[in-house]
């Protein structure tokens, strides 16, 4: 009887769980197109906005009123990375995830996920900075303490590996971060597709063991030393765009969409370490790709992956090193034009000087 | 005197442009907070109600009584696949995806959208069926016909790359369908992953030449028969899952969240054709990981390399005869308990077979 009881209640119990899953379903589905149209709506005001804006550029292009300049910068600035930013369609969104991801949405709505994400994206950095600098040292270590002066060829080539995924995944997160609005510079991202090429290559290189590996690994040698200073200086850009990262975040709960004035004042000092630091790898980078040209041509490791690979190098050095002067004359620049009339910089919204936290004066 | 008249307008114009840009910024964060809120309190509510459905779900696992089953059934697919799913966090948000794109949110929020993701995947398998055709086809071609029975080294490199490129593109597009709800079978997930690592260990393969390069080369050449086989699989694979995303589409307009009971009626005669060539496939890819295994024991191709492709290829194949006749099994399953009580297969929402559009029978 117990048994027949309980029968109905739970009939009863799952005819009421599946009524509420219905209207649960309806709230859902009621709340989905609701905010679809009103975004729609909001869409279509912001398009509108945004042509009104092109024209009044365009027309105040030779008025030199700054009065009006600072009101269309406010409005560019809301429209770019406020919160309508989030429901635009956005327009960086780039054939590189176009060709990993195909075409899903990446935007985050909410600018507290989009600095979670950003600051996931730098501790990310940290991890990898750390790696970067050890697997090398280790590899370089034991060259000489267990290899007897030859490498392996399976552990380099699982350092190479690792590399092109490491490349890959910062390629990746990075194009993400543009398409959440980080201003980026888009030199950084070239960089990492060329690093992410020359990983690739290398592990097509064949490394050569006994006799006289020394001589037939010169190659992987200097790309180890490379890659060991590089990890170093990844770790004190990491620290300098974390704290600047904090600065912001700090500031932008007080004034969200204004332009961060004092966000490098705390920093200042490090930029002074930073950026001799960075120049010598740049220079070292070269160098390396000039040595591996050179071995090439002597006909020591005569393979066509050592010319590109020295190739590569160069041409990352010498972009690196362009991209670098170009970020600290903006900074200069910009400096000396706030003490002289006080005004933003028309091209930024939340960095004075195109150093947004997550990209960097200064990748090497 | 005309420029001064022009001064005030424009000033004027900038001034209510910006002010405009204002009302957006506000209105559109209105809308997003609103949003967040609504969403917040379906999220509360959807968990009670999975907390709720967990405990009579336990309950009535004794009972057999079929309308209870019933009732809960339809209650666990709405919310497991109805609007409200999109609002929840998603389960499935892999390692694969944090390890190369972070912890960012992947999941359309609109079911047209989630459904375009699908056809796009679809799309994009079309297109690298015809290159995976093509390709090993051209290079086997081009070796008998101008490179004399040898493959050169940077072209069969080229095919390799490419190969890790498309399996890492298609692993991280299925992980992203996955997030978004489809059924897809974790087999195939980890078959991706699977040809990968494969992908990248036969970069690091030395591809031998002169003398006797056709001996030399044997594994290679075993590797691109695979190949085309597996295109021309591939092909034919994507016409049957198009044709039945199209039905799915179709029917879905009509009663979105009930059970698509006819689905496969109009492609049961395509499912003739390819499962044998699934199975010829299947065994044919064990054979080639036979031969490569072979061609390293008799010491031709002596590399480490050969030995984890021969290994992972038989892996592969015996997977996918695994899955791909677990598939047909439930398939028939399904029909026999159609026919015999007409009742839905509780594990799915979608399909009746968890043969989804986008998973399949069958990945060879």
């Amino acid at each position: 009887m117990g048994e027949e009881r309980r029968e109905p209640a739970a009939a009863e119990a799952a005819a009421r769980v599946a009524e509420q899953a219905r209207e649960l379903q309806d709230a859902a589905a009621g709340l989905l197109s609701r905010a679809w149209a009103e975004e729609e709506a909001l869409r279509r005001r912001a398009a509108a906005l945004e042509a009104e804006l092109a024209r009044l550029r365009k027309a105040a292009a030779h008025a030199d009123s700054d009065k009006v300049e600072e009101d269309l910068d406010r409005a560019t600035c809301l429209i770019s990375d406020g919160d309508i930013a989030s429901l635009l369609p956005s327009k960086t969104h780039g054939t590189f995830l176009k060709m990993f991801l195909g075409p899903i949405n990446l935007r985050a709505p909410r600018k507290e996920v989009q600095l979670k994400v950003k600051e996931e994206y730098n501790s990310y950095r940290d991890r990898t900075a750390l790696l970067f600098l050890g697997f090398p040292m280790i590899l370089l270590f034991l060259r000489s303490w267990l290899w007897n002066g030859c490498f392996p060829v399976l552990p380099v080539q699982l350092y190479q590996a690792w590399l092109l995924f490491l490349y890959t995944t910062l390629a990746l997160r990075e194009n993400i971060l543009r398409v959440n609005g980080s201003d980026i510079r888009p030199w950084w991202m070239c960089h990492h597709y060329c690093a992410m090429l020359m990983a690739l290559i290398s592990i097509t290189w064949e490394i050569k063991g006994q006799p006289d590996c020394s001589r037939k690994q010169r190659g992987v040698e200097l790309f180890l030393c490379w890659a060991v200073m590089q990890g170093f200086a990844m770790m004190l850009q990491n620290r300098y765009q974390r704290q600047r990262l904090y600065t912001r975040i700090a500031l932008g709960k007080a004034r969200r969409m204004d332009v961060v004035w004092g966000e490098t004042a705390g920093v200042e000092g490090q930029l002074l370490l930073l950026c001799p630091v960075l120049f010598l790898l740049q220079g070292f980078e070269g160098y390396v790709g000039f040595l591996l040209l050179r071995t090439a041509h002597t006909g020591i490791v005569p393979e066509w992956q050592v010319v590109v690979c020295g190739i590569l190098l160069i041409a990352m050095a010498i972009g690196n090193f362009a991209n670098t002067v170009d970020t600290l004359m903006a900074k200069s620049r910009f400096k000396a034009k706030k003490k002289s009339k006080g005004k933003r910089d028309p091209d930024t919204c939340n960095s004075p000087t195109g150093l947004s936290p997550t990209n960097s004066t200064a990748r090497a």
